[in-house]
């Protein structure tokens, strides 16, 4: 991650892919989300979905998975250069969360999320606000999910 | 689940309430969130949470779990009864989710969804869109998430 300084509208981060398979898919239903179409593969064919698909939330989860990685390994990378890594969060919501396409067993999905807004903080002097729109796009380049979200971002320098 | 005609605006749902176990809260922060505060009590107390708490979307699967269990026994029950149980779904999104405070191991959170409003759907006559609030509340009074999501129910009669 940069100082807040440093990011501009429009930088576009690739947050990592992951492909889907039946077994995970499963485990996380059954846990959170057990519908039928789900957790079973032959209820799934009966559905308006036609096939066994992954939960709204288990796609989301996996790009907040692969977006904490993606951050370590930079924070790690920086770290090992000599330089400051900025303090990021705490996230507070986010908006808009689209499941715009079902995530079928074997579909992969490459995140990435883009900075859309940036702005300064009243109430934190010493942190921005950076907006961004993530997204998630399978290998038939559909859009599966998107949201925006708001997080503080260090600022090299306070004024 | 009534079907659309029986739904009231105010309408408020008891999805059912859940006590965060620390083992619970790292399993799937290992898996989906694997921040400090999230995964090591240790590393937690230093955070600017003060002590291990839940991943923001193991706060928002539960309520998940939750529901669909509830909705499965309302089903059950409704079939029992030999009435006719409306299709639900799909859910599009949600919008303006808000991790409000952190969710600490041991807190108990009531979840529930209030109707905040109702439409016809244009593309879909058979069905109605209900958009709902819904929260959950620790065992202390405060609201620790909220979000608002739109999903289509069915109609008992169509016009």
């Amino acid at each position: 991650m940069k100082f807040f300084e440093d990011i501009k509208l429009g930088d576009v981060v690739t947050n990592g892919r992951h492909t889907f398979a039946a077994d995970e898919i499963k485990a996380f239903a059954h846990r959170f989300d057990p519908q039928r179409f789900h957790v079973d593969e032959a209820e799934a064919e009966k559905s308006h979905f036609g096939a066994l698909c992954a939960s709204g939330w288990h796609t989301a989860a996996v790009w907040m998975r692969l977006m904490v990685d993606q951050r370590r390994d930079e924070a790690e990378a920086a770290l090992a250069r000599g330089e400051k890594v900025p303090a990021l969060g705490p996230a507070l919501g986010l908006r808009d969360l689209k499941w715009l396409k079902p995530v079928y067993v074997g579909d992969t999905i490459d995140y990435k999320s883009e900075v859309i807004e940036l702005r300064t903080s009243g109430s934190r002097p010493n942190r921005g606000l950076m907006t961004i729109l993530s997204s998630g796009v399978n290998q038939k380049g559909e859009t599966v999910i998107s949201f925006i979200s708001t997080t503080f971002v260090e600022r090299r320098e306070t004024s």
